[in-house]
C-alpha cells in the first residue's frame, strides 16, 4: 500500500460515519509504521475522541516514528476534547499527511502550523477533493453559519407530484421511498410547510431496517396553524420545532411548548427562509432536508437558499394542466435568473431514477 | 469469428441504416464460406435491393455452399423486388441463420418454410432480441397498421417547459437540442399542434452536421387555424400534412392545397388521435415524433397512443405554480389508470439528461 491507499482507507473509515458525527465533521485516521498499519479510527460522535486519538491510542507506544494519514487537519484548540495536534506531537509521530485543512477561517491552518513548528514533516492536500466531498455539509455550515439545505422532490416523468384529483400515494416505488429514509437519517433536520402537516399528517421519522436517527422536525408555520392533535405534535418520536411569525399568539405558543414542541418566533409576520435558516444554524442544526410541499420548495428556490437538489423521477405520465408540480410559488420569471445547477449523480433506484444536482 | 460474431456484424450493418429504409425494415446480411466473409450488405432504401441480394451479388458464384447470416427472414413474396428466399435457394447457399422471422402475420415464416423445403439448413433465433430491437418501429407498424409514436419533451428538473412568463428558449442545452435532430432524422413524421405553429412558427426540419432527412411535418389543427403565412406552409423544406376536422371550410383547405400542403380531413369535428394515426398509417407513415405542445401530449397520453417517451431534463429549477408543464390536458385522474412505463435508457447529454422509457 502507498500513501494514497492509506489515505483512501482513512476516507473510507470517515465515510462510514455518515449521519452520526453532527455537528462535527466526519474524519478518519490511519497510523502506519514500517509498512504496517498500527492504528486506525474515525470520529464517531460529537463529544467523543477524534479520529487521530483513536488511532494513536490503538498504536500505543509504537506511534513514535510513525506516519499519520488523516482526512482533516488535526485541531489545535481546546473544545470538548484536548487539541489533537498536541497529541500528535507528544506521541512522536514523524510525518503527517493531511487531506483537507480545517475550513473554519478562524482556526484553519493552525494545527498544521503547530505540527510543523514541532519539527513534524506535514504534507497537505493528498486526496483533498475526496476528503472535502465527505464534509461538504460541515464545511458549508462552518463557513456560513447556515445549515446545508437539500431540496427533495419525487415526481412523475412529467414533473407532477399528484394527479389532477390529488392522488399522490405512491408515485415513486418502495426502493426510492426507502432511499429517502437514508437521507432523513443523515440530515440533522427535516423541514415541511404547515400545509403538508395539515394535509398528510406525516411522522417525518426515519424508518430504516438497521434503525436510524430521526432528524429534528421543523415546521414552517407563519400563523401557527399546525393542528394541536397532529401526530408530529404528540408522538414524541423526535425533537420538533415550529418556526412561526410575529403574529403567532403567545397563548397558542404555550399550548405547543407544553407538549414539548420548541417554538422559534421570527420578527416578521411571514417566515423568511434566510432568517429561519440563520436561527436553525444558531441552534446547531448543520443540515436540513426539505420535503416540501410545493410552496415551501418555491420559497427556497426564490431565495436561492439550497446547496443540493435531489429529484426522484418515476416512469409514469400523469398529465393534467392543473396537476401539481414539485416547485410552486411565484416561480422564476426569466431563465437567466434561475440557479445554474450541475448534475452530479444519476442512479436508477428500483424502477425510478434519482438525480442529484448542486448549484455551480 | 463464430456464428454469433457474424450475426452481430449483420446487425451492425443493419443498425447503420437507421432513418433511411422506411417503410421497410433495417436488415443486414453476411455471407461466409470456409471461415471467410465473401459477401455482406444491408438494405439501404425502399425499392432498392434487400440485404441478402447485396451480399449474394458480392459473393457471385462463390455463394454456392456458403452460410448466410441475415437479421430478418428473407422475403417470400414479389414486392418491389423478387423474393429473396428464391435467390438464396438458387445461389446454392447451404445454411441460413435467421435472427427474427417476419412480423407480418400474413407472410411470417413463409420464407423460412420455402428454404427448408429446398433442403437448406435453416436456423431461426440467433440474436433475435438484438435484431428485433432494431426494427421495433417496423414491427409495430406491420402488426398494427399504425405508426410508432414517440412523445418527446424537454423540461427543467421540476418539470417545466417554460417560466411563468413563458420564456422557453432554451431550457435544455445545445447538445440535447442536437440529439433531438437525430430523432427527427429517423422518424418518418414529426407532429405538433396548431398552437405550437401559431406561437413558435417552427420549421420542424432536421439540422444535423452530416445532413439528414426531414420528416414529414404533421399539424393537428381541428379548425384549420394554421396561419397561411407561417414558415412551415411556405418554406417547401419538407412534405407537410394538416390533419383537420369536419368543420374545416373547403375554401380554406384549397388555399393550403394550392401551396402544396396536404389536408387530411377527419369525419369528427375535433381531430381524434387514434383516427388520425390510422390515416397516417394508411399514408405509409411508420413513425411519428411528437414534439407537443402540452395539449397535444395530453391527448396522446389520454388515448394511451404512444410506444416511446423521450424526456430531456435540464439541471434548472424554474418553479411557479402557473409555469407550464410538458403534459397538459385533463390529465389522468387515478394513479392506477396511468400507463406503466419502464425506463430503458438514461444518458447524460451535455449538461442535461435524456430518459427513454417505454410502456410495459
Amino acid at each position: 500500500m502507498n500513501d494514497r491507499d492509506y489515505m483512501a482507507l482513512a476516507i473510507n473509515l470517515a465515510s462510514a460515519t455518515e449521519g452520526q458525527t453532527s455537528p462535527n465533521p466526519q474524519v478518519g485516521a490511519v497510523l502506519v509504521k514500517d509498512g504496517q498499519i498500527i492504528g486506525m479510527g474515525a470520529h464517531l460522535k460529537a463529544g467523543e475522541p477524534h479520529a487521530e486519538v483513536h488511532a494513536i491510542r490503538m498504536a500505543g507506544e509504537k506511534a513514535e516514528g510513525a506516519i499519520l494519514y488523516v482526512t482533516l487537519e488535526p485541531c489545535s484548540h481546546f473544545g470538548k476534547t484536548p487539541p489533537c495536534s498536541n497529541l500528535v506531537i507528544e506521541s512522536g509521530i514523524k510525518r503527517v499527511f493531511v487531506a483537507s485543512v480545517d475550513p473554519n477561517p478562524l482556526v484553519g491552518g493552525a494545527g498544521v502550523k503547530k505540527m510543523l513548528e514541532a519539527g513534524i514533516d506535514v504534507q497537505v492536500g493528498l486526496m483533498e477533493e475526496e476528503a472535502s466531498a465527505l464534509n461538504k455539509v460541515f464545511f458549508h455550515y462552518i463557513s456560513t453559519g447556515l445549515p446545508y439545505v437539500t431540496l427533495k422532490s419525487a415526481t412523475s416523468l412529467d414533473g407532477k407530484i399528484a394527479t389532477v384529483t390529488g392522488e399522490s400515494k405512491w408515485i415513486t416505488g418502495a426502493e426510492a421511498r426507502k432511499d429517502v429514509h437514508q437521507f432523513r437519517h443523515v440530515h440533522d433536520a427535516i423541514l415541511v410547510g404547515v400545509n403538508t402537516v395539515i394535509r398528510d399528517n406525516p411522522s417525518l421519522t426515519t424508518r430504516l431496517e438497521t434503525g436510524g436517527k430521526n432528524p429534528i422536525r421543523v415546521i414552517l408555520d407563519s400563523n401557527l396553524r399546525t393542528p394541536l392533535e397532529s401526530g408530529i405534535v404528540n408522538d414524541q418520536a423526535a425533537e420538533t420545532i415550529i418556526v412561526t411569525g410575529a403574529n403567532a399568539k403567545p397563548e397558542s405558543e404555550e399550548q405547543f411548548t407544553e407538549l414539548g414542541i420548541e417554538i422559534i418566533k421570527l420578527e416578521t409576520d411571514k417566515v423568511g427562509i434566510k432568517d429561519m435558516l440563520k436561527k436553525l444554524g444558531e441552534r446547531g442544526i448543520t443540515s436540513v432536508y426539505v420535503e416540501g410541499g410545493a410552496e415551501v420548495h418555491g420559497s427556497f428556490l426564490k431565495e436561492k437558499a439550497f446547496q443540493q437538489v435531489i429529484t426522484y423521477i418515476a416512469p409514469k405520465l400523469l398529465g393534467g394542466k392543473n396537476a401539481p408540480a414539485a416547485y410552486g410559488g411565484e416561480g422564476i420569471a426569466q431563465l437567466e435568473d434561475t440557479v445554474s445547477l450541475e448534475i452530479i449523480d444519476v442512479k436508477q433506484i428500483g424502477r425510478d431514477i434519482r438525480i442529484i444536482s448542486e448549484p455551480v
